[in-house]
Formats: structure tokens, C-alpha cells, sequence
């Protein structure tokens, strides 16, 4: 028999903000984070639901985090949007940056903003989910810490750098999100639990040799996604939301924390586009032209990244979200225990 | 015995050029073409070097390239620059937004190039290389015509849609530029006229079946590269650079063709970054934290993307460009023969 709670999104929101509240993180922090945490459960992203909240708070009792940072936002003339998360997690800094960002990016057709010093441990589908509610396209992007090998090479180099991209439609935005890792260092984890060899193609060993084994997966590297070209992108990433924006790149990262245990601290690039700008010297935007390519896709039988999750979050809204006795129990333990109960 | 021309890349451009105005291309479309195909050609990217002319020529014979068409180009105050090709090639329209992206870059620290009704055959390195000379990072891309079927899907819909991106250095910018399809369409004729099979992966038939038959792939699909992550950048660039600039998608260019055997239809969406501007808040860029990545892929015995062309193109400009007595009977045939001489 297993015994399901049920809460709305909001009464889980409650609940995981409480348990931010409760081990110290400031109001503006606890609120941020406790926001995209939710949004992970409700759309079945278990990934990045409450599975995340022992990982935040054990980044804080490790020091590695400001639970009181307020982000400050800097503007110029300029089409870059600046805010400094001052050590605190991404999330609140995202919240700061992100309506004056859409402004800019309606005022000059194409803007940036740019986050520094964040904590980041969330999906990059949040924010351009958020962008495309101001009728804009957004693509986002983030280093994470080294543990992707280039391709041809031997040893961890780059992170799993995340690419994300939203488009705006009238329903569920067309939006993409992905590691530019074939996958996620804690896909190889599960692998390693359940004893199960990795498919071919995800890892090589400390020897740069290809592995099927996840803890020599572990001790050796992650590869990217698609060979040289997966490669190349991840490696534009690390130049352009590492160095170009004056933040750390992944081995940098990694260098500054010496472990993958707490969630990785670097900076974050977010475009936006607006469409109707683009296309105003060619009467507008054609959004039925877009429409076509969703439908041909659907219709041969194909699927639209983030379907799952829209179908998923549609349920949550109906009939809440279900959380088995064990998560709740995790729950229970995170709030009362607070970072005691970390390890 | 094998007889070379050795020509130095000036005198090729003379020759190139020179075809191009002897069969009706003006001064201004004939010498942007001339220029990127002489740029492929002494930097050993044979597939988009000399071997070029004819195709663009038979999209002149066949009327859907307009020979005497003179790029304007509009500016607001916007972030948007806006190169209207009149139904010229995309390389003078390139060329004329080329300078003004660049400076309107630097000004806001991120600009955008719209390139509108033009046809396109070349690759997007050159152009992305030309911004890094300015000192600005850029990422270009199109669509094409449809031939890639997208994940999961069973006939064609997306192009072959080209991601490019480029980071200045002291030396040789960091450059990649790739079909975001496993393999181009020329890479499948080739193994038909070879007789050997494909690679798996590279293509579907015309009942969306995995094939590794080059004749069933032609009259089939080819694959986005990296599965669904591919696909999904693919479709990015169907909607950024086709939608969102007012201008044609993949399959919208097919249509309007009605063939593949000339050059695609449609615009072009080139992003310029200035990285001092967005690393200022940060005490200026690091460029010697991106040469430590770079550092760290040739130390692995891994390689940068373009490295090969970069070696070729020192060789070409220390030695010249060879050309086998084949190609210069192309040449001799295609300059004396203009439109007649192609089928």
C-alpha cells in the first residue's frame, strides 16, 4: 500500500519556503528558491524538485552560499542588464533581472542580462518560461563545474552547461532545456546505485578510456552530446556566460569549491529577442508560420521538448501535486531538523 | 603525373570574380562572392570553395538570384541592424551590415544583424570571423531548405540549419560553424556516387525508416545531430532566424523553389557580442581565462574546431592555392561558357 499526500502548488510552496525560512535563508532568498523548487515538482521534474532542497541547504551549512544576499541590479544605455547576486542563490537575482530585462529587450529588440556571483543549482526552463510570458524569445545559458571531457579529449574540462530556449506561443510556450552532456552526472549516480552498466557513449575513465562503468564514469568524465559539435557549444558557453561576462568558467569553478557536493557558484547569460521588433520592417511577426512547424511535428508523430511537463503541470494544477509518505517524511525531517539534518 | 596551378589567393579572387561578371553578376555581387568562395578554397574547405560557382550560377540561369541587386541597409534606434539582400546573394549584403553590426555592438553591447531575402550558399565562418577581427564574439545561423526530419518524426521538415559562432583571440579566432544534421546532403551524394553504404544514424528512407542506402536517404530525410538536443537547436534556428526576422522557414524556402538544385531562399540572423562591454562591470575581460580552456583542449591531445583550416590557410597564403588541371578546366569552362555552360 503506499499512502499519497496531496497538495496544491501553493500549499507546497508554503511548506518548502518554511523549510528555507526555518534553516536562515532571508525572505527574498527562501521565497526565489522555494519558487523554481516547486515548479520542478508540479511539472514531474523530480530532477529539480524537493529532491534539491537538502542540496541548497547543505551548500549554506557549508558556507558556500549567502542566505541574506540581496541582488542588486545595475543599468546603463547599454542592452546589458547587470545583476549582482552578491553570493546568493541565481534564483532572486533571475527575479530582479528578469523584468527589466523583457523592458530592454522590447525597447531595443535584442537585451542581455547578465547574473554574477550566483549559487546555481536550478533548470534554465523557469526563466525562459518567464521571458516567453512577456511575449519575447529567450535563450538562456550557464557554465556548471568540469566534469565534461571535450571531445578527443581525455579529462573533465567543461561543465555540463545547460542550453535553454523558450519561444512564445498563445497555450504552452515552444521550450527546450537541456545538459550539453549526453548525461547528467546524477543519471551515472543512479547507474552506480542500481548496479547497472551506463550505455555506451556517456563516459570515458581517469585514463580517457571509453567506460561503461559508473563509478569509473565518476573518477573519470562526462562526454558532450553529439561528438565535436555538442563539444563546441558547450565550450561557446564557457566563453560567453563564463568569460565574456567576467564570472568563473567550469574548472574555475570547481577549483573554487574543491567539491561537487554543493551546488556550483559562476554567473548566467539570458537573451531575449522580441519578436515583433524583429520582424517589423517585414509587417510582423508570421506566428502562424511557427505554428506550422509545431503541428508538422506533431503531426508526423514527433514531440515538442517540455511536453511531458506541460501535461504533468496541467494535472498538478487539477489535482495537486501527490508526494509519497517518504518525501513527505523529508520534508518533515528538513524543517524540524534544519541544517542539522544535512549531512 | 599530376599537373598543379599554384595561384595566390589574389589571383584566384581575379579569376572567380571574373566568371562571376562575365556571366551578368554586378560588380557588387560578383566581388562579395568571389570572396568567400576564394576564402573556402585557401582554407582546403573544398565543399565550399570553387566547386560553388556552378551552383550559384545555375541559380542565376534559373532566375532565383537577382544579378544587379543592391543590399540597403536600414537602422533605427534600435539594436537591430537590417540588411534588406533585394534578392541578391547573402555576401554583399554581409559585407554592407557587416561594419554597422559591429559598431552598434560595441555601442550596446549586444546588437543583431538581420539579413532578408537573399540567397545563401556559403558558409557562416567567414562572417562570424569577420566580427571577431572587430574584437566581438558572434554566433550566425539559417535555415536552409527542408531535408532534416526532426527526432522522432519520418520526413522532412527542418533544414540543414548551420550554427556558427566565434571568439577573438590574439591569433586565429576560436570558430566553429557545422550543419546542425549529422551529415550534409553533399556528404550522402557522395556515397551514392561511391556506391558505399551511410554510417547508422545519418539518414531516414521515405517511410521514416532508419536506412543506410544513400539513394533511399535522398529520396528520405536526413537527421538533426546529438537526437532530440539537435533537433531541438535545429528548430531554434527555424524560428530565430526564419520566423522571427519576417522571412522564410525550411520548408517555406522548398516551396517557394520547388527544388534543391539551386540555392536556398531566404534570411540570415547574425548576434555580435562585445565582450569588454559585458565584462566591464567586472574589471574587463579575461581573455587569458579563455586561452586556459583552449590551453586545456590542445593539452589533451583534443583539437579546436577550424583548427585544420587555419593550417591550410598559412599554407596557401605562404604558398599559394593549388589547383589540379581539372579545376582549372572548370574554371577556363565556366568563364568562357558563363550560364551556357551549366546545366
Amino acid at each position: 500500500m503506499t499512502t499519497k499526500t496531496t497538495l496544491t502548488p501553493a500549499e507546497l510552496l508554503t511548506k518548502v519556503e518554511a523549510i528555507f525560512r526555518q534553516s536562515g535563508l532571508s525572505p527574498t532568498q527562501a521565497g526565489a528558491v522555494a519558487r523554481v523548487i516547486v515548479a520542478g515538482e508540479r511539472d514531474a521534474c523530480k530532477s529539480h524538485g524537493i529532491y534539491r532542497i537538502e542540496g541548497c541547504l547543505r551548500t549554506l551549512k557549508q558556507g558556500k552560499v549567502d542566505p541574506n544576499a540581496e541582488p542588486t541590479l545595475t543599468q546603463d544605455d547599454s542592452a546589458i542588464v547587470r545583476v549582482d547576486a552578491k553570493g546568493g542563490f541565481s534564483n532572486p537575482a533571475f527575479e530582479l533581472g528578469a523584468p527589466v530585462l523583457a523592458a530592454r529587450a522590447k525597447a531595443l529588440g535584442i537585451a542581455a542580462l547578465v547574473i554574477n556571483d550566483c549559487t546555481h543549482f536550478s533548470a534554465l526552463w523557469p526563466e525562459v518560461e518567464a521571458l516567453t510570458a512577456h511575449g519575447l524569445a529567450a535563450i538562456a545559458m550557464c557554465p556548471s563545474y568540469a566534469t565534461v571531457a571535450p571531445t578527443g579529449g581525455t579529462t573533465a574540462l567543461m561543465g555540463t552547461n545547460p542550453l535553454a530556449f523558450g519561444w512564445p506561443r498563445a497555450g504552452n510556450p515552444y521550450v527546450f532545456d537541456f545538459a550539453t552532456s549526453v548525461a547528467a552526472r546524477g543519471e551515472v549516480e543512479l547507474h552506480r546505485i542500481a548496479g547497472t552498466p551506463l550505455p555506451e557513449g556517456w563516459a570515458i575513465d581517469a585514463d580517457g578510456k571509453p567506460t561503461t562503468d559508473p563509478t569509473a564514469a565518476l573518477a573519470g568524465a562526462l562526454l558532450p552530446f553529439g561528438g565535436h559539435k555538442g563539444s563546441a557549444i558547450s565550450m561557446m558557453i564557457e566563453l560567453l556566460a563564463g568569460v565574456m561576462i567576467g564570472d568563473m568558467t567550469s574548472p574555475e569553478a570547481l577549483a573554487f569549491l574543491g567539491t561537487m557536493t554543493v551546488a556550483p557558484r559562476h554567473g548566467e547569460l539570458i537573451i531575449a529577442f522580441c519578436p515583433e521588433r524583429f520582424a517589423a520592417a517585414k509587417g510582423g511577426v508570421n506566428l502562424a508560420s511557427a505554428e506550422a512547424l509545431f503541428d508538422a511535428v506533431l503531426g508526423q508523430g514527433a514531440r515538442l521538448p517540455s511536453g511531458r511537463r506541460f501535461a504533468a503541470r496541467q494535472l498538478a494544477d487539477a489535482e495537486g501535486i501527490h508526494l509519497t509518505a517518504d518525501e513527505m517524511a523529508i520534508l518533515e525531517r528538513l524543517y524540524k531538523g534544519g541544517l542539522d539534518a544535512v549531512s
